[in-house]
């Protein structure tokens, strides 16, 4: 992988494409070894092209460096590297100025240079701001897609990624029944978890015998809790295995395992809300409104959740929550019976058939030798029935609220799982 | 830079290093030509170094792979780019043992090799798990520092950034009068923006005759607006200019521009209404708490937002709210007269002085001719009056949502400025 740009040099943004890109690729069982970033320089980023090809690699992506600016050299330095011409495409000077008849806007000289695609490579379709191309060179796939993560990102799932699949299909030895996509790739489970650690998760799984399998298992830590990930060789018997071990790994782990995959727990818990015919509203405090969000990044999340309030000042926890008044000052707005009031109080006056409710101290501010930093309560009400447990956390002002956030998300999940059926 | 590590490739984790170290390289004046990341393979990352070495530049610096398992070949690999025997360093081995035994543990035998330097090397002083070193290698600086954030951080800005500083002071011109941390460093100045593109700053600043001038001007896009970064030479004349360019700009730009350096607009949007003596709270459809989520993300918050409703249903935007049920069935949520009921609401019935109101349509489904996905509505209630302005974003569902809440506290801003006095 290449990446052009001073911006990922400079520190001015992160190379999140470097990590969805290397965790596509080996997903279908290509292994990123090298991932340059290299500077807008047309001869260290043709340097660059050509160090990589020496080593002979079945792709090279580059990405980035395609846009109408001084700036943008990707096109030359393919061109220089591989001793390919760039050609004028009147049909991409089309494409170009269509999208810019679409946005009411006139297409610029400078944009023609968009048009130029080096010696025998095929443009690959776009539908943002600049045309990729990719070239098969002595064997290696040559790949140009642009920097801006959504337009590399459609690019890459839409055009390349299968084109890299019907290469690796046809380079597999033949027969088996597995399916074109696994033919050259590796085989991947991955088991989303909340509200249990990588050493304990280690310690669970002890038991199972690892050495001598032919199924790998890491993990992943996150504030969206803990990713356990199954990978082995694409054959009938090794499938065969991971099977078995998915089954072991959910009977020890249970409810633990929220999800699969990308899966995440806002989303997971609106699925089951879904199948149950319930609502959901939030009562937030520390969290200030990012329980909402998270349930309302999803779309359609409007079919269970009604809304929300955030209760910062104690006057509203009492106007909006019916909150009594003498419980806050008795106890504090940090406390087991305010958390208690706020989820019965939100699913009582927003209607919904059950409440998150969150009440804590985020920091860095505000703590006290009885009521650190980083002291949560978190309230669920189901079927009129609330429970509030207890937290404290000690980490940073982001961390605690996220961490809370998907707490409160998840405690809601198990009770559904326990408590109501579909 | 050269990071090593699978985890990198596979994409397990962001690469936080690559971006914190070229930023802070570039503020001492070394602009960082390429970083790489490579697999842990002692010939990949010896060839990878010896590559580095090639191009002569001042310093390459290592991440990573300085731990005790067979995978940590940083140490090996240097050996191997430079020609230089590693040696065992006996003060590192007491170095290493202290440091178990602060934790009460013994060390392993495996923990010695991390002992061991490349000949004529000089050992960096830990408090993490690892060592570092770093050898003048015929004129350029080879480092080898650990890949734990933390660690990496501590020992550069303890140990190698002042190692650096000297030596750039030694080889720069004397005289002047710039601090010594500028002798080979960059001055640089950064503007954030919002509400304009960055299409139209270039027109907006076109007149200026940036040819022949000592400043650099680069601009930073994200949905938290634009950022237009200055830099120049730490000359006292190229400083001036700097001021000069700067002002010039602020004339230009105006109240465009929300802040400098990592501002973010709730932080500034907050400060204004505490220097103000004002408070505010939110009312949110689309953006489901995200407006109320970043203005908590600031510690202290509480002086100045007082809380928000999430009112997904349109039930609760008459209920919690006060909207008028004839407004929602006749102009329907997503209109104007409905988000400056929300505006006007919010600020009655939570009591806040000011508020901002959304109600929009963030997709993908639910959009229809007459109001497609992408409309969405911002009102702004402030001393009672109430302004509501119509957008039409075409994007994805969370970059709707996103440049929504940065454009309601951008409007809400705006209004502080030219409508109200400290």
């Amino acid at each position: 992988m290449i990446f052009t740009g001073d911006e990922l040099l400079r520190g001015d943004i992160l190379n999140t494409n470097q990590a969805w890109l290397g965790e596509r690729l080996l997903d279908m069982g290509i292994f990123a070894t090298h991932a340059l970033s290299v500077t807008d320089d047309l001869d260290q980023m043709a340097e660059a092209l050509r160090d990589s090809l020496r080593r002979r690699p079945d792709l090279v992506v580059l990405s980035g460096g395609l846009g109408p600016t001084e700036d943008d050299l990707t096109r030359e330095a393919v061109s220089l590297a591989l001793g390919r011409p760039l050609e004028l495409h009147e049909d991409l000077i089309e494409a170009i100025q269509a999208r810019f008849a679409r946005l009411g806007m006139t297409m610029h000289a400078t944009n023609r240079k968009q048009a130029l695609i080096p010696a025998g490579a095929t443009p690959i379709p776009f539908t943002g701001t600049a045309p990729g191309f990719w070239v098969d060179h002595e064997g290696t796939v040559v790949a140009a897609l642009p920097g801006v993560p959504r337009e590399l990102k459609q690019m890459w799932t839409e055009y390349l990624a299968p084109v890299m699949t019907a290469r690796l299909a046809a380079d597999a030895p033949t027969g088996g029944d597995e399916a074109a996509v696994e033919a050259g790739g590796v085989l991947v489970r991955k088991l989303r978890l909340f509200g249990i650690g990588e050493s304990a998760v280690a310690e669970a799984l002890l038991d199972l015998p690892w050495r001598g399998s032919e199924v790998d298992l890491g993990t992943r830590a996150s504030l969206e809790g803990l990713t356990l990930i199954l990978r082995t060789h694409p054959t009938a018997e090794a499938r065969a295995e991971l099977d078995q071990r998915e089954a072991q790994v959910r009977a020890i782990l249970g409810e633990r395992i929220y999800g699969t995959g990308d899966d995440d727990l806002a989303t997971v818990l609106g699925a089951l809300l879904r199948e149950r015919g319930l609502t959901v509203c939030t009562a937030e405090s520390c969290t200030g409104g990012l329980i909402a969000k998270h349930l309302t990044d999803t779309a359609g999340s409007s079919d269970y959740f009604l809304g929300g309030v955030v209760s910062y000042s104690n006057r509203l926890k009492t106007e909006l929550l019916g909150v009594d008044e003498t419980l806050l000052t008795e106890h504090g707005a940090v406390s087991e019976p305010v958390a208690a009031a706020m989820a019965r109080g939100a699913q009582e006056s927003l209607g919904a058939d059950c409440a998150i409710a969150v009440t804590g101290i985020a920091g860095p501010g505000g703590g006290t030798p009885e009521k650190p930093v980083g002291l949560v309560y978190i309230g669920t009400s189901l079927g009129g029935e609330v429970r509030v447990e207890r937290f404290v956390m000690f980490t940073t002002r982001d961390e605690i609220r996220e961490r809370t956030a998907q707490t409160g998300l998840d405690l809601l999940r198990r009770r559904l799982l326990s408590e109501t059926r579909v």
